[in-house]
């Protein structure tokens, strides 16, 4: 038996969909995962539809209190509404509650997946040491959580965090979907380090590149890689990556005196790119801000879980304004 | 008689020291300015002694609460310390209420100078409609207050804020004092303005910017003026100026998504400066966050007052703390 009252977590990827049950000190008692089928908007929520009556359905002990989701685009967490997306393909908003929550006689919360994430951090991981933490997390794109005060900073309208449109000033001739050049994000998240490779490919004919291309392994780890063989291809975006970060990193720490920044996504894993940051966050931010800053370092929370654990907080959230 | 319990506010700059009795509410009952003599620490602290006694020994009603002071430097709030400063030569940390509450039996708050200028906006300006917004102050410096959940950020060490160290790009032969280049404070700042311009004038012998300096006239206003009229000079330090501006701005309307952005400090009295950093940051920063922003405008507060008031605030947080 399970004594203790849980919520749902689910975290909502463009691949899979994960889902768990999460007490309120942060135990996940069962979590399960589940693909995405991400066509269209209907079988995206159909998707997730099925993902949360499976789980259900197999769920042995008491109902839980709420359902909390982590996903990707824009949200309206006040409202509970998924306003829309791109990756996952939402074009007319989605009322979370009415659309998922009401079956089961449940709320349900949302959020964006960067937010959840930092929520999870804030009550579970960092934040039970420092009331003032950033969440970076670099993967597909580039994007902040930032906690002050000992709370998620949201912002006006839930926009806050966004960090990939820092302008840094590194491969200047480098265009941004948002228009402008200069941007943090074309050159160093996992998405757009990938993209600028296969575009100077060509301008590079030597670069071993080319073979992590043919093998469908060009990605963070081969460039990284590379650049310590010193290819010069690779040394370039590579370079460019660690400087547009830590000019990035150093404004906002400069700005925000954070006690930490946690950060997260698939590009720290093999530990080429963070001492690198480091360092140029140690040469370029103030004085005074470095020394508050504790570290720069990998989150202490499972990466396949902090999502979920994210999303469960919402719901948590929702259970409490109930109380 | 004055039946409102006041406190005392004591802004305390490099030339002039300002002291008012404010309530509760923000009125001001009573203000009085005082010389500030800054030869060395000990005169400074003489002089805000001696404005301090002045002031109250005028003062008709009942004892006041508390003291509170906004200072230029380095402060730690939480121990009511003046750690230090360069402009007011502070080497020594300074306990303000064993230094000056202490003859009067009263606590005495401490904070920096823009913090205190952006408490007194959240309580009594702009915070009366936003829970998230910046307090931008241009002067001799460029630096920032941060209010995200109806709350001042100050950080880990009360060092948030820093904006003048924001890497923009523009201008990146510009050396700053923090050792870097490309800065946003020595293209944007006042001080920064009227430093570049003269370092600029001899490789432009033809600039009218030679007889404003002349006339001891050399600021802002007139470098404005002058790129009004075509001057090549003027042209490019405020072009330098407005580009700096907007493109920091725009990175922080990003990260923060604030409801409003309160500029204060006297480069934007002319109101030559303002729409063009708003054409800036409209044209830079992302939808999302511009959706949100109602508005980047002067404060709505006195600003011979806004110092004041602020350090006021401070001094009531010392009240409700006892309470």
């Amino acid at each position: 038996m399970n004594p203790a009252p849980v919520v749902i977590g689910v975290d909502v990827g463009g691949t899979k969909i994960a889902v768990g049950a999460v007490t309120r000190t942060g135990e996940m008692v069962q979590a399960g995962r589940y693909p995405m089928d991400r066509s269209t908007q209907q079988t995206s929520l159909t998707s997730i539809q099925v993902a949360l009556d499976d789980f259900l359905s197999s769920w042995p002990h008491a109902a839980p209190l709420a359902l909390g989701f982590g996903v990707v685009g824009r949200t309206d967490p006040a409202a509970g509404i998924w306003v829309r997306s791109m990756n996952i393909p939402i074009s007319e908003s989605v009322d979370m509650t009415a659309r998922f929550g009401a079956p089961y006689g449940l709320r349900a919360a949302v959020d964006n997946d960067v937010h959840a994430a930092t929520l999870a951090e804030l009550h579970w991981g960092a934040g039970r040491e420092a009331r003032d933490f950033v969440y970076l997390n670099v993967g597909t794109g580039t994007a902040t959580g930032i906690v002050t005060n000992g709370a998620l900073v949201r912002g006006a309208g839930n926009h806050a965090g966004e960090f990939g449109h820092t302008f840094t000033g590194v491969a200047p001739d480098v265009p941004c979907p948002c228009g402008r050049c200069g941007c943090l994000e074309p050159v160093a998240s996992g998405g757009g380090l990938i993209e600028r490779a296969r575009e100077l490919l060509p301008a590079y004919p030597d670069s071993p590149l080319h073979v992590a291309e043919q093998q469908g392994q060009l990605n963070a780890h081969a460039i990284f890689a590379q650049a310590d063989q010193g290819d010069p291809l690779a040394t370039r975006l590579a370079d460019d990556m660690v400087n547009a970060l830590g000019i990035a990193l150093a404004n906002l720490i400069n700005l925000l005196d954070p006690q930490a920044i946690v950060v997260g996504g698939g590009v720290w894993a093999d530990g080429w790119l963070l001492p690198r940051v480091q360092r140029i966050v140690q040469a370029t931010a103030l004085a005074g801000a470095l020394s508050d800053l504790e570290s720069i370092a990998p989150s202490s929370l499972d990466p396949d879980h902090v999502g979920l654990l994210g999303a469960a907080i919402l719901a948590w959230e929702v259970v409490a304004e109930r109380e």
